[in-house]
């Protein structure tokens, strides 16, 4: 890290279609975050990157200086196996709630170090905050003190993971340079590395409510990242899963915890069970455990055991009644059909102007905000039939979100309905392995 | 100016390889000078143009709005026609210093706004400053008064002229965003139309010691801003010029006067003759003279009278002794044979080492400094006939100047002497016009 080079020398070498040699790459990710490489050289650098792309052994490079650049996690002590998952974000994707105490219910250790929403999609713990008492924030000791009990840890990441990534993020969020893939995959994957676990199940989602819209983006990005984990010792595996439509019924905080319950009980919507069950089989594979019987431990309460001890662990309580809404707002069908589109973008951006997201790092999110929905593509309804439930903390919020979702949703009266347990198996779309 | 625009929407419609609206593409540059724009989105921004290119049209309107950044001046009041020249810069390039005053001895204004040197190309106003009383500011109104009088001036351009440029070009050059042709040539051409001539003729060099290693790139740089020029009213031609091997026998500061004044003497190297009179001849076609009698004005002493003028115009005095070097190292050649090359921008680093340019625009240059050719590509040479002088204030400069020029020259055995005015006349490749 003390040899010198030029950050223009660097940006060049990408600008003009080189392939970055791996000192010079460590030393401009070291120097940015230092401050000796400026925003403005490292802007340039993302929009090289965005437009010539990056070898597979340079996202490797930049991926593994992102990590040095801050503390690096270690859960070898535990004597259990870790599995993690990564979604890459979608609106009602509540599957982390469900999902990590049912993998741990099988003695698997599962550090789900997630983070708040921002925007149209929500985040893991800004849902798990509407449970009273219910903290995110674990000190080391804890969260591995948590592992070895209770196996299920859903906590706030801490901020010496990748403080260079950090960094970076915030400069690409500002200069048209988050959709470039090789940043995407180190961003996400330095984290997940530098969390320490041994085996990562990443769910890579694509369509109108996704940060990637089409399915061949997706795809790159999700054959990136499970290249990028193989090549540093973490087992990982990747679902593609459509995100055209919302995850089940709920939208929200609160109300995606309740849920996360149904499923945890042996019901919920097919559509988040069949996810849940998806990714957990691909996590317990990568633990040693590929014939685990999933659905018999969300059947018989082992999963939910799991769940009420991870809760408890972190000061929550399982049985609080969550927050209600103040206000509801009933849209119901003007014309009998059956529901033929239901776009998962414009929901999300709804429940986000309703209140359950936030537009600034700062804001507080409401918990009892959110959607409801009563139908979903393939649906039958009736002229008049209530269709979906706003609910807001204040009525004011109503408006904007209902102009949200103007021509959002279609009604086809010649469409045929689609059971849902067929559109509950056309979710996972494809499967990426190393 | 007043509508709000996001940058971020800016940069990503270039990254996608867009066409930026206009009024978009006009509150970037305004929000930029402001402020509101940060250098990362600029960054960004410029790399985006530099990989995907800008139409002809988002060139003019980028040059305008950096023109509008700006005061604006206007020679209409004058009664004569103004005509500028500008070079994209080269090795022992004092041609506007003989071609200001020839051209004036017409009776046309021209209105030379120079720039200092900076790296291995030298600046016009360093070259002149090497006279003794000679100044390089003028007011505006003393500027006016000397281009009626005279007819020639050559001084500093006002920091008032497009001050967006000068912020952008100050971020390319950290940011390897120098190279992108709709940008240098809206940096060249914003500050010439600001300025308010209404014909310019383009010296645009290519080869080692030129900015434009290759033929191919200046010609598209000539053609975009003889296209950029036209669109703006300002009647363009340029020339593509050679610029391997250094222009005349002098490379420095005070040499390169003494050089000049030979040339308006009527006498001087044939290659700088010849490219002051192709330039003369283009800018009095401009200025509606084409059969203008060039040579005619050098033979007979009008250009040196007015060269005579301009200098005493700026309170230079032209019979002044010009500064001597304290110190010389003169290098002979090793072997008989015809030089076959001698590396423009090894020559333009050995004297910029000598102290003829600077590396910082704060730090000053030696004037007596610099390097004598004694031979020029296409000369015969003995073993052991001196080939070049270096000057310099301290001996301690020699050594790094000569390691410059290590390998930057060759002499081969069997090459065939090219006589001068062969080599003179090679040296204008090509005229892009309108």
């Amino acid at each position: 890290m003390s040899e010198a080079f030029d950050a223009v020398d660097v940006i060049r070498a990408k600008r003009d279609g080189g392939e970055v040699p791996e000192d010079a790459l460590r030393w401009m990710v070291d120097a940015y975050t230092r401050g000796y490489v400026s925003d403005a050289q490292m802007a340039a650098f993302a929009m090289a990157v965005l437009l010539q792309g990056m070898t597979r052994a340079e996202i490797r490079v930049l991926t593994d200086a992102m990590i040095r650049s801050g503390e690096r996690m270690s859960f070898a002590g535990l004597g259990k196996t870790t599995v993690d998952k990564h979604s890459t974000g979608g609106v009602g994707d509540k599957i982390t709630l469900p999902l990590a105490p049912l993998v741990a219910s099988f003695g698997v250790a599962v550090p789900q170090l997630s983070g708040r929403g921002l925007g149209h999609t929500g985040g893991t713990l800004d849902k798990l905050e509407s449970i009273p008492g219910w903290r995110a924030a674990l000190t080391n000791a804890e969260l591995t003190a948590q592992l070895q009990d209770v196996g299920a840890v859903i906590c706030a990441a801490g901020s010496g993971l990748a403080p260079a990534d950090k960094k970076l993020y915030a400069l690409r969020d500002v200069t048209a340079t988050v959709e470039a893939i090789p940043l995407i995959a180190s961003s996400i994957m330095s984290k997940k590395i530098a969390e320490g676990t041994a085996a990562l199940v990443l769910d890579v989602k694509f369509g109108s409510g996704a940060f990637m819209h089409d399915l061949d983006r997706a795809r790159e990005l999700a054959r990136t990242m499970v290249e990028l984990g193989t090549d540093s010792g973490v087992a990982t595996t990747a679902l593609l899963t459509d995100m055209d439509t919302p995850l089940g019924l709920a939208i929200g905080n609160a109300n995606e915890v309740r849920e996360s319950v149904e499923v945890l009980a042996g019901g919920g919507p097919a559509d988040v069970v069949a996810l849940t069950v998806a990714l957990a089989r691909e996590m317990l594979a990568l633990a040693g455990q590929p014939d685990a019987d999933v659905e018999a431990a969300l059947a018989d309460g082992r999963a939910m055991d799991a769940w009420r001890r991870m809760i408890r662990a972190q000061d929550g309580d399982p049985d609080a009644a969550l927050p209600a809404p103040r206000e509801t707002h009933t849209v119901t069908a003007s014309a009998a059909g059956v529901v033929t589109r239901l776009d998962a973008l414009a929901f999300g951006i709804a429940a986000w102007r309703l209140g359950a997201g936030r537009a600034r790092a700062e804001d507080a999110v409401v918990h009892a905000a959110g959607i409801d929905l009563l139908v979903k593509p393939g649906d039958r309804v009736t002229a008049g039939q209530p269709v979906f439930t706003l609910s807001a903390d204040d009525p004011s919020r109503f408006p904007r979100a209902i102009q949200a979702l103007e021509g959002a949703w279609d009604v086809d009266a010649a469409a045929a309905e689609v059971p849902e347990t067929r559109r509950a198996a056309r979710l996972v779309r494809e499967r990426i392995t190393a």
